[in-house]
């Protein structure tokens, strides 16, 4: 986790934009352009997606220290998306930023190996090792248990990498499982958390947090505190803020005394920005671009700052 | 889950057969022509399997009701790979074969719903639906409570599909968290079940089954046998038969008293038999539907038949 904690310390920034391009979130000039080349069909959508990305990133690159790319919104357009997904974490690190790919992969042993190698990994083909998409961390679905995790941390290990697994999610309905509480007195999502602190205790890095992360949504401002507390060891990256629901004081007990230990994430608002001020379709990065810088403000102002 | 069944009862076979390539599962002979062709690249390697693929399913069609492809092993080749999960899965469908994509997604709200266009549905590019990867079930996973799977529901009805929720998972560590014990006396997969007949109760079908199916892994026949009886209208998708160690006696316990109730995978059985047996490479899909038939054979002795 040591790269992106850099990161978020040398940008003095804690969020990370979240890239769920929507068609209905694209201006027209880009989707129109992108149908002039392929068509009206998965090609030509997904073009516009990239070149939307492109734009964002552009803007981005300077301000925020991570881009969270969610697969499924690149999936729907099918292997097209995908290509798309690709070329989206490519130019974002070239750009020196730090790529989350939120997938929620989860399998067992070496299915979830391919995972591993497919997202974080490099693919064997006769002897030769190719990334494929290659982003720098990976989210997971925890609930076939370790046999699930295992198999991703050699992977991390090798390449640099991270993963963060889901504890407590931000939907309404996260609580119909997760708050629920075993015999032992300790809900699903404290259990998952305490195994995230296991299976990171081989790869705490400087700062004294290990490669497994985790998923705490912004909307259960009690028990992300209560999760910072019991997992000093478990970066988490927080989903929920902005269009969820989720503000900058119920994002604030996620963050340790230095303000590290987490970082927030906002998709919608941030790509939606150029809708909702009104401002023309060629500035919709800079719209984005303003949107983050105030979100990075107001979260600042929260944590009074980074060590 | 009426299609499903129909084909489960015309072929008799309760078996689906899974399509996890792996290189080292691939006759030189393919993989040496595929390279010729595209280098030994990403691109190479996913023609490799897509050419694999296509010798079973010719040699597994008039067997099997039912392939299942395993995302991880196409996405590990990247976007070429998705290519070739795409051209597998349509192939599939042209020679007869219901296709269970094993995707293990999870997501909320609209997110969960791009997944459901993705794979069971279509996106819609300016006014056109189009369909992506378009197999006719998925299977998700419920950890993020009744947000992650409502989303699907629609889609399924709409086009006539399918999911399985992950339940009680076949891997070693799966009781890690799936055998706890909430406050009320359930375990936590017995819970999930619970929630899949309920999610399933509007979509159920003319042999009582819903929509909405459960993963139970053949490694634990008593929860097999538990979860029959406690969920009735909630169909089994039942791996880990095989290379995993779960046998036809098994697997019994998953099924009603008509012989349905349950679809039981095998892959790397199936994949490897060739290698197995010492078969010439020619050889590699009559060797897999041979391994196919023995498997067919040995449940269908157990169960009984199929009514």
């Amino acid at each position: 986790m040591d790269r992106l904690i850099e990161a978020i310390r040398t940008k003095k920034n804690p969020t990370v934009a979240g890239l769920d391009p929507k068609l209905s979130y694209i201006p027209s000039f880009l989707r129109k352009a992108a149908y002039a080349k392929y068509g009206e069909t998965l090609e030509g959508a997904a073009e516009a997606i990239l070149q939307f990305n492109y734009g964002l990133i552009d803007a981005l690159a300077a301000i925020v220290p991570a881009v969270k790319p969610q697969c499924a919104y690149y999936e729907q357009f099918g292997w097209q998306g995908m290509r798309a997904l690709e070329a989206t974490i490519r130019y974002a690190q070239q750009k020196g930023l730090y790529v989350i790919t939120d997938g929620k992969r989860n399998d067992i042993g070496t299915t979830m190996e391919a995972y591993a190698k497919a997202h974080l990994g490099t693919t064997e083909v006769e002897g030769t090792q190719i990334p494929a998409f290659d982003g720098d961390a990976l989210t997971v679905n925890p609930y076939l248990g370790s046999d699930g995790i295992r198999p991703l941390l050699p992977i991390c290990k090798e390449r640099d990498k991270s993963i963060f697994a889901l504890v407590k999610t931000s939907n309404p309905s996260s609580g119909e499982l997760q708050d629920r509480t075993f015999a032992d007195g300790k809900t699903l999502y404290a259990t998952i958390g305490s195994l995230c602190e296991d299976w990171g205790k081989e790869s705490r890095g400087q700062y004294g947090y290990s490669r497994v992360g985790a998923v705490v949504g912004a909307t259960y401002p009690t028990q992300l505190g209560e999760l910072r507390k019991a997992l000093p060891h478990t970066f988490f990256l927080v989903p929920g803020y902005g269009a969820q629901g989720g503000g900058a004081k119920d994002v604030a007990p996620a963050f340790d005394q230095h303000g590290l230990g987490a970082i927030v994430n906002a998709s919608r608002s941030i790509l939606t920005a150029w809708q909702k001020v009104g401002a023309a379709e060629q500035d919709y990065a800079k719209a984005a671009a303003e949107e983050a810088i105030q979100m990075r403000d107001a979260i600042m102002a929260e944590i009074g700052g980074i060590q």
